[in-house]
């Protein structure tokens, strides 16, 4: 890397010579053909493409640098691969096969996925959907066969385009196009090349089962592969992707409150970083429900077990994604924050600070009892805690003075006071010394508003949580000290710190 | 479909029969086998896998029903299908390609989609990659021939894993990610079946030439059906998209605004729908980046040139999700209306529905211009409107009295009045009567106050669009009649619902 990190220096050095190009040759008045070459060599160097090239190959280092286990995916392939083409090489396995064997090679491409899930999943559809049409294609054919040379080309020819037709419009069915979208095509392209080659070809029955037999070399070496060369699984990406969210909601939810009663301290790159972490929640309900769907077809491991709530992780998912619009409003108050009445904004300050500190140890001890599938008894307390504290935000907002919608009296003092006085009311007076225009205080009572609604938002992700707790048997944690649960906080975010440059990838992928 | 309906009914009508079976069977006291056909067929309607069937090819009617240009897409899928299987049942073309015509019908299975982008995009990807790999292949089989018998092996095998890594790995690249993936997909295939059947199969040139042309015969197919018989162009459908999502937002803008300060009156079903018609424009990023991303492949079509700004797309895509997160918080605020003061509200609700009618005409009127590829002149003159009516809205909170946040007095009031007296400041004095309670006027300020961060995020879509209309070069339109535009209007939502359908589709592709 050092290595590296100097040649780019070097570059960038010799690029900014060039520019300074003629002060170069005054400074270095050498031979023709050594200076000739050493601007060649300068063109050469200073050309954008080579510097092009160079970030991205840079780029590319830092990707692997920075996710190993991509790297790991792609020995794996090449590792399927090899293995796959073992049967080309080895004359005894070429044997038995034959020319087939290009369809092993191609099922290890094909079905070759990032994760454990994606891979059964691909590789069950194949199987099937080739089962599937085979079979069929091979009925179709024989009845086919059965009536007379002048109809045969007709009845498969009017078959294959009845059921690619269907088979394709099958692809739209939201059920169908969730689980079996390849499988469906498999079939088409099954079916296709079967009753196409049945037409020519003698031996389908050789080649049904020459390409049953390869599909099924292609697939197991695929699974055995994902599996057991350090297995990548969509379920345990999927539950460190919702661990990780509500970590990120947490620590959004923490800076907008900081950083709104925080007075004109420039904001680090890092705490907008913070900030914006729940965009990410935003963002993330394609990668849920796609990595929800593989790890259906994974069978059990680690924790969980074959038949985990996996959509229960998205119930959670779409109530986070809830509470993150929530942020994002009260986001949008911070650049106003400074038209706030700031004697208010004190007052208001350790209220808020407070509802803000109880909303974020809740969303963080979730992602622990997530973490550690064990659920806490003293979420319940915590809770009440919550509530009270809203509560408490709720009745200082109702503690404040009323507001008054009669113009400006213009009256004068005394006969007003007279009148109150028939009224027997005790009356108050007010100047503008001792009042806040209502203009100030609309920023902070929004803010607040705002600020109990996540509360509420926040209880449906713990509704979430444990409706998959008692859905997936979590135990009940044996020891709930706080102070533990502070040493468990640090350590799930140093074990999701981990996991989450490579949930990266999967959000690309 | 009555009749379906019919039948549906007496299913529903025979269940509710079976459910009271006893009483049945004393009303109709039939004889033996009369009623034991009865119960059989009985029996057989009940059981829920038939009714389960049933409602499952309603479903399937309907999504057929529902867009019509799914079926067209079947059929064209079967059209392409027929057309390269004739190269099977056709003696003359047979001979021509042999055997590797089965390399047409797959490239017609896999590379047909439903947009012509998309075709072509997997086009130009799986010719691409299948000419670098097969180049490539080639080469390196030269090589390993010419390095004697023992090392051939070796490095056919060491180039396939090393080849098969390298490019699985350049799949984790977003920006191969975006537009290449499926060419490196088909790349890493083509390299490993040319070099593993390099060593068995000696007609290697032979075999490179006749998938290079059935490849080209497929492609070149898949390309002509998808842009001939009823074409469906990402680009066009990414722009309906967006065009119909700023109708939706308007939509859902009014409704909101509507909702909140209609008191009391029972929700419709259709107005619910209304309000939540934002939603949609939360969950369509991946759809516009796809959409996007095959559009670019396009030739020139309807009024889109081929190097029409799509990118610029994604940005009003953005920034419309900023405005959805908006009215998300907005919504949010509707179920605290009755806590409202009934007083301020009136006063407010003139105010509030005039910002919300200039808002969200000015979202139809974009989307108006999108639709028409017009630039408005009136678009700067409704801004202006609207920022009028936001400084009132915001002038009228400025109006209101002050807070105050003093004790109540427990002095008498004539001291207070004495003391007020020095300050030769007019004292104001208040009883509970005419005052408002702040935690009634609260609700309506945070409505107020997230009220006037639409506007905000509204120009932001209108920056977007006027980029756009730089970039993409739309002309002004010739007559700025508001009653026109009105008509416009009626006219862009009708064909906007054609389109909306459709739209479905691609969001589930």
């Amino acid at each position: 890397m050092t290595d590296m990190k100097d040649d780019v220096g070097r570059i960038e050095w010799r690029i900014r010579v060039d520019d300074n190009g003629s002060s170069d040759q005054v400074l270095a008045p050498e031979s023709g053909p050594v200076n000739g070459f050493r601007r060649a060599l300068k063109c050469l160097i200073a050309n954008k493409f080579i510097l092009g090239l160079w970030m991205f190959l840079e780029k590319v280092w830092h990707l692997g640098n920075d996710d190993p286990r991509k790297v790991i995916h792609c020995l794996k392939v090449g590792i399927a691969l090899s293995l796959v083409s073992l049967f080309y090489y080895m004359r005894p396995l070429y044997d038995g096969v034959g020319g087939t064997a290009m369809w092993a090679v191609m099922t290890v491409v094909v079905v070759f996925e990032y994760t454990v899930g994606a891979t059964i999943s691909k590789c069950l559809n194949r199987a099937t959907g080739t089962c599937l049409a085979g079979l069929l294609a091979l009925g179709i054919h024989w009845v086919a066969s059965k009536s007379g040379d002048k109809f045969e080309p007709i009845i498969t020819g009017a078959s294959l385009f009845v059921l690619a037709s269907a088979a394709t419009f099958s692809r739209f069915i939201p059920a169908v196009k969730k689980r079996f979208d390849y499988g469906a095509m498999i079939f088409i392209l099954t079916f296709s090349l079967v009753s196409v080659s049945g037409y020519r070809v003698e031996k389908l029955f050789d080649m049904a089962k020459q390409r049953s037999s390869t599909i099924i070399i292609g697939t197991s070496l695929c699974i055995l592969t994902s599996m057991l060369v350090f297995p990548i699984w969509a379920g345990q990406e999927l539950h460190c992707l919702i661990t990780r969210n509500m970590e990120k909601l947490a620590k959004s939810l923490e800076c907008c409150v900081a950083e709104y009663f925080d007075d004109g301290e420039k904001t680090t790159n890092d705490s907008v970083k913070n900030l914006l972490a729940y965009k990410c929640v935003l963002n993330s309900k394609a990668t849920e429900e796609s990595m929800a769907n593989f790890a259906r077809w994974e069978p059990a491991h680690g924790n969980f077990n074959f038949q985990h709530p996996w959509n229960q992780y998205l119930k959670i998912g779409a109530s986070m994604r809830d509470c993150a619009y929530c942020i994002e409003a009260l986001k949008s108050c911070i650049p106003h924050k400074n038209q706030a009445s700031k004697s208010m904004k004190k007052h208001l300050s350790d209220i808020c600070h407070k509802v803000n500190s109880i909303s974020s140890f809740i969303l963080r001890e979730l992602a622990i009892n997530l973490e550690t599938k064990k659920k806490s008894s003293n979420m319940s307390i915590s809770i009440e805690e919550m509530n009270t504290s809203v509560q408490e935000l709720k009745n200082y907002l109702k503690s404040l003075p009323g507001l008054v919608l009669t113009p400006r009296s213009t009256a004068t003092s005394e006969t007003i006071i007279s009148s109150e006085r028939d009224h027997k009311t005790e009356p108050l007076i007010l100047t503008s010394n001792n009042s806040i225009p209502l203009v100030e205080v609309i920023p902070l009572v929004t803010f607040a508003s705002l600020l109990i609604e996540i509360p509420a938002r926040i209880e449906a992700i713990v509704d979430a949580v444990e409706e998959l707790a008692n859905k997936a048997e979590f135990k009940l944690a044996p020891d709930d000290k706080p102070k533990q649960n502070e040493q468990n906080i640090k350590n799930v975010t140093e074990q999701l710190n981990l996991h989450e440059k490579t949930m990266k990838t999967l959000e690309s992928v």
